[in-house]
């Protein structure tokens, strides 16, 4: 699918005796590989932040197959409540993203149907697929990301918009688009200067990295001519939850007349509206560090919260794998085709 | 005039060989002076960024006595050829802020009255007078400033407004206010994270560090109630130039309903409006890492305006030496008294 094949396009891999997990908090600064021999170990890889973007949900179908894999020692029913869970060890390491949730439920669904020896087999095989699934879901949300895009788009990214980008990437680049990127490097974890900037240089791009506050000068200065953005929560009334700072970038982009496109595979039916998603708080502390270095005055103390919530009228489409949507309308996405999510 | 007296208040100091500055680069994470000898050294000091903010101005005037004292070698013609000489040198070391200039433009004034054997006393004097000054009217200022905010204010601050934040806290604090910050961390050399809130803890608050993109989200969550930041110039029709991110915190606020005041001594008659004025743009380089350390990945560029420009309908006030402007109307600053600055 890809024109070229980034290091984060596999930054989680199954071995014979666990999960390898790319370590996205220094990538590609440093090229480390956090080894997780158990859920348990998944899960705490998930909530300090050694995965994000997409690959909590490809750590989290992995986290699955090591479940299945320890099931093989239980009677049926045991084995079956411990898939159940890993599962909810897995869905409750963050709140605001639905991925882990959606691929936990869909790899689950298929327990009851398994005979009682097949149950592994079944469960690593459905893993697989939904991994396949999302893949595939992302590729038609980037085809109908390209689709907007002119030939010479200079884009405005903020944090890493991971398989939505790539695949929105690939897309275009089919098309025979030249694209420019500006990135916001994406304080405090700095996943636009590093993974986005990283993966961008890969596909032979020299993208500009801007500082979180520079948005508006940037397109003051005519740097960029449209945002690009993953969602990591859309709700059924249009309202987009993202890395904080998102709804800096959409300000800004109102001001100076810029099209914002939102990236999210499908809205969430589970909420309804803003108010019915978890905005995570993540540890202060981290503000007051990059990369592990204290960079604030002693005695201060630091707010982090990892989301915030842009309104419908600050977005301009969201692009799900169905379409474009107004933001207003996006529960169409649900009047559309059948998704390629394995039923 | 304060009721504490934090390190930043007396942070260029001459000394019977030179001048030396206390680098804001690294305070308060380091405690480092950085000597210098000449004008300069004064200027490359200034160029490099080892004081910011009113800390050019106080180095430049600084670097003024440095001239004056080489000068006494000199006959009459050649000295005054060298104060000049050195006046430029040190204006021309940064573009955007006028304090430089005006400081210089000020001690050089009294040039032609000096008698041939008293010109170096006679520069020497008057440097110290127009720190003096400069001191006064942060003070007039600040009283301006802290007449605009409730008991029990929450401010947000951008960057490090150095003295006229200084005098704004001490005045407040005479009013029997008591205050609460939410300071933005500044990027890329996070003046917010390390200089205002290393003030603001010596002064005994406990200020609250964000990154620069979580403004929205932090006035979103009811953080804070007004924004309070420095103008590094302000132009005669209202626009403001300060630190990049200032155009980012005023849409912010703007969303949220919270007025912008927005501090400088006066505005300045040199520049009608905003294309009078140079902005200055930096190493890139300086994007792409933090506190010297490698923040970005390889093969991006970055891009550095240092400073943005906010248009008048964006703030609610501007506050003068003078009063508080409604920024459309802040040339009638020049209808007021006479400045306390030296005649």
């Amino acid at each position: 699918m890809l024109s070229a094949s980034p290091t984060l396009a596999s930054s989680v891999r199954i071995t014979p005796d666990g999960v390898d997990i790319l370590d996205r908090r220094v990538f590609p600064l440093e090229c480390r590989w956090v080894h997780c021999g158990s859920v348990e170990e998944v899960a705490r890889a998930i909530e300090d932040m050694v995965t994000q973007s997409s690959g909590p949900m490809f750590a989290a179908t992995a986290g699955m197959v090591l479940a299945a894999r320890a099931a093989r020692a239980l009677d049926p029913a045991a084995a079956v409540a411990a898939l159940h869970q890993a599962g909810r060890r897995l869905i409750a390491t963050r709140p605001t993203n639905n991925a882990i949730r959606d691929a936990v439920t869909a790899i689950l669904a298929i327990v009851p149907a398994a005979g009682p020896g097949q149950l592994a087999d079944v469960v690593i095989e459905r893993a697989a697929a939904t991994d396949a699934a999302y893949l595939a879901r992302s590729a038609a949300l980037g085809e109908n990301a390209a689709a907007l895009l002119p030939d010479g788009a200079r884009i405005l990214t903020h944090c890493w918009a991971d398989w939505y980008l790539m695949a929105t990437v690939a897309a275009a680049q089919r098309r025979g688009c030249t694209l420019e990127f500006v990135c916001t490097e994406t304080r405090p974890y700095l996943q636009g200067a590093r993974l986005t900037a990283a993966t961008l240089v890969e596909y032979g791009y020299t993208p500009t990295v801007i500082t979180d506050g520079m948005v508006p000068a940037a397109l003051q200065a005519g740097l960029a001519d449209v945002v690009l953005t993953a969602a990591d929560r859309v709700t059924m009334d249009g309202h987009v939850i993202n890395k904080v700072g998102t709804l800096a970038v959409a300000l800004a982009a109102r001001e100076f007349g810029i099209p914002v496109y939102v990236l999210v595979h499908a809205p969430d039916p589970a909420a309804p509206t803003a108010s019915d998603v978890v905005i995570e708080h993540r540890d202060g502390d981290d503000i007051l560090h990059v990369l592990g270095m204290r960079s604030a005055a002693p005695g201060a103390r630091g707010y982090y919260p990892a989301f915030d919530v842009t309104p419908p009228r600050l977005i301009t489409r969201i692009v799900t794998e169905r379409g474009a949507f107004e933001p207003a309308a996006v529960s169409g996405h649900f009047e559309q085709e059948e998704p390629a999510w394995p039923a």
